[in-house]
């Protein structure tokens, strides 16, 4: 279940990489790469960090081929979907959650105290994201003024107090998800006609 | 001693992160990320490339809390020190030669030659900085016409020398630390009022 | 005979980078960041990636004194070859081919399966030159119009497929490196006078 779940994050966050390519009309297997570096690049670090070698996608590559396969089935879409702004932010959304989430539950397994854990939840959710705006020479969404560290830093928390609060794993990975996920498509609602930057130089 | 100097790297890297922060507007946790992501970026690297593992702030959350509590404080007067570039610069020089004498020494201690121990030192001194100024969308300081990696590879070249030559650890550090800050402060001064970036575009 | 190629791959690497620096204006030990970056980055990941630690550079030095020496070489002749862009892309079409390859056998003899070998490989031929371009505040070349990364593809499936049908070591290097570097020439070439990035902004 949650290996379906991990999954699902990953084609989301391969769909958004996927997406953001097409919009910078890059060629067939410069959008695989992009979209494998969101679905992989956060989970990539969490792994690197906590020392777990080699790391996940390396013995197993489900993850590399789903990233794949959903860039394929986005390519064809991409010209369709390239204004579809929406689309892109709710997949972020959902995956930053989920990742966080799930990077948070993995950096307690290896034994890591909460606050870090969190943190390490926090870039498993947001680094992916992160690389993907930064190679594709845009400001990562992180720094705009919508939530989204936040976002992700409300779900990891939940995450670890539900897990300490001796909750089963299904309901701490849904009480996780849920409120960062909420938080963060109400932030993305309320700024809509906002401008997003607002830089003072 | 050293642990405390080091704490103080963290603190004023971590000040540098969040007002580069303040300056793009960013929301609080945004700010907390970007604090983090200064602080303790060159070690985590540092840690990474020697393979240490997990890196030194999984096991003790001590440099992250210290890191967000820094930020926290800044956060506050974020509005006032927007444009005082000069403590953001001053801050910056101090912690790139702490940071890239105290990495050198890590490396030598685990055994890397001393020109790539001096080279993990460098990037200990600047990855935090350079990640900072990427993930703002701006070209790194290291980028500049100021001389920046010169001044760290100074710090890093002078300490192993003492090293190596038999001095005190203090004393190394404080050898190492205080060219490669003075030289880097001195560059600063002395580009004032010229053109910071002129590329030959 | 293979070390020798790295190496040579290592300098072409460090020249492009150094090339890039100086067309930024950056000063002599900038360069030098810069070109080491870009030489050494690729192979870095792959080695962090894969769990092999510290990684090669750490041991043995020579690949990071070989790209300061080609950087040094470079420094005197970049004010001469500072528009020479087709040198810089010629350059860079041969490492990425040459460390595509050399990064897939490295992880194939890791015991990766060969898709994940060969996007290791990828990785190994294209990192180094994207953190050099992000560095330098510009979109990676990944990401522009040209083939690139499926360049960087076609050498390392090449490679593994020739491997696995049980070509000398030799001979399936040459067959890896030659698709994928004649197809990188001549999708520059065949680019010449396009507009390179069009993004439908």
């Amino acid at each position: 279940m949650l290996h379906l779940l991990d999954l699902a994050g990953i084609v989301v966050f391969a769909i958004s990489g996927a997406l953001v390519a097409g919009r910078k009309r890059m060629d067939f297997f410069g959008v695989m790469v992009l979209a494998v570096v969101t679905a992989v690049g956060g989970g990539t670090l969490r792994d690197l960090l906590l020392g777990i070698r080699p790391v996940f996608w390396v013995a197993d590559p489900t993850p590399i081929l789903a990233a794949v396969a959903a860039a394929a089935v986005t390519v064809g879409a991409a010209r369709l979907l390239q204004r579809t702004m929406t689309v892109l932010l709710v997949a972020d959304a959902f995956g930053l959650a989920l990742f966080t989430v799930l990077g948070t539950e993995k950096a307690l397994a290896c034994g890591a105290p909460p606050v870090i854990a969190v943190l390490l939840g926090t870039m498993s959710g947001t680094a992916g994201g992160m690389a993907r705006d930064v190679l594709c020479g845009e400001i990562p969404l992180i720094l705009r003024k919508e939530i989204y560290a936040t976002a992700a830093l409300v779900s990891g928390a939940s995450f670890a107090l539900l897990s300490r609060a001796g909750a089963g794993e299904l309901w701490a990975v849904f009480g996780g998800v849920a409120p960062g996920l909420v938080l963060r498509l109400a932030a993305i609602r309320w700024q809509l006609g906002l401008p997003v930057f607002d830089a003072a130089k």
